[in-house]
């Protein structure tokens, strides 16, 4: 069983390291990685079997493929490397809105290769490989979203994908497309903004931050721990789920 | 020494526990309960020496009086105890919102009762004696108010308070009441009211409750914590610092 993860960051690596840890050598997983160092990093943490820059070289012969990079950039990379894919392959990715993905993914898949809309629910105020744990998804929800009407082959694809990510211990949970993209803006991507306002509060109230310092406790630690995110993830995010997140700042306001 | 504690709840309860354990048969606590149950509860965690609703019985002997009802039931409170507390005796408050109570204090407190305005910022999302714990004040901020002016007398009050209260082992800072509600209102009060608006949200968006409880994970639950805090106590807050929370609100906005 061959397994490319595009992008080995906190969500692949851990994926990477809690799959190696289950299935050992039953399963041989490459890793598209930017830089020398983060693949030597990858693969020295033991994340992956095999790291490189190569498009060809990490996906030519993978089952299964997990996207991993922000948002805006996975349809950019799927139409680089749908050359290198073989037939009968499943994608999944992590992306944490799913309309966007779903629709723009639908406009250039060939029919023998299957996509299956995939988000843990385990993300952290830290990125990057060097934060992930094997044990990052235990536990957490893992959305599979669902549409209308699917194919035999379709369930077939999101069934054969379960059967691996099953490994995380992550509890699984499918749900359509809208209802992902409205729930996840209720109770993440608003909570984000939240908190990341809450930080520039300080800084834009012109309050003496030295004095704020010595007082902050923690509440204030916890409600803004996750404003330290990845940024640019976040852009993305609030880009590619703007009714949801528009209908619910107005009501949050 | 003589320690009166008006409310042995999270806060008056954690002081009561800490200075016994610190100073024995050398401090004498006594505590304002309501209610038969809350009385023997103190007492039986060992928070207080002795508990009762008579306010004379509990302040009468008092050399201090540690008031930590919720901010607008403070004043109220000292008209009432005032004909039972003794010449020297010094006041502390364990209030959100500063301004408020040191302007109230100042029309009702006759020259030789001092009154030192303070603010352990230690709460908790639980409240009541039973959440009490003494080191619920180590090393977390402790204000002290500093005002223009002060007299020796009510320079030498703030340091004979800080020598028992130094047993808390919380960190000290002294900061004029107007910098005190500012600071309060952008590192605790908006995130409370923040934290409370994006529970709040949940309900009034008609998203299906059922799927986003199932979807939750830490950041919602470690944004939300603070939103668990005892309504009536934030209630007030909001009543007495209106002026720095509606500005830093729609900084926020």
């Amino acid at each position: 069983m061959k397994l490319a993860i595009l992008g080995v960051g906190l969500i692949g690596g851990s994926l990477g390291l809690c799959l190696k840890r289950a299935l050992g050598d039953q399963i041989y997983i490459t890793g598209l990685c930017r830089t020398e160092t983060s693949m030597n990093r990858a693969m020295d943490l033991g994340a992956v079997d095999f790291a490189s820059s190569n498009l060809e070289k990490v996906v030519g012969d993978a089952d299964f493929i997990f996207l991993s990079p922000p948002v805006l950039q996975i349809i950019p990379l799927v139409e680089k490397i749908l050359p290198f894919v073989k037939s009968g392959a499943i994608l999944t990715d992590a992306g944490s809105t799913k309309k966007f993905i779903c629709e723009s993914m639908k406009k250039i898949l060939p029919p023998d290769i299957y996509f299956v809309a995939g988000h843990p629910m385990a993300g952290r105020e830290k990125s990057g490989v060097s934060a992930a744990t094997p044990d990052l998804f235990r536990c957490k929800a893992y959305v599979l979203v669902t549409e209308e009407n699917e194919s035999a082959a379709q369930i077939d694809a999101r069934r054969k994908l379960i059967e691996i990510l099953k490994f995380t211990d992550a509890r699984f949970l499918t749900i359509s497309v809208d209802a992902h993209d409205r729930n996840v803006s209720a109770i993440s991507h608003i909570p984000h903004l939240a908190a990341a306002a809450l930080v520039n509060l300080l800084e834009e109230s012109h309050e003496d931050l030295d004095s704020c310092a010595k007082m902050i406790g923690g509440g204030f630690k916890d409600t803004t721990r996750i404003a330290e995110s990845n940024a640019d993830m976040w852009a993305d995010i609030c880009m590619t789920n703007t009714d949801a997140i528009l209908y619910h700042l107005s009501t949050l306001e």
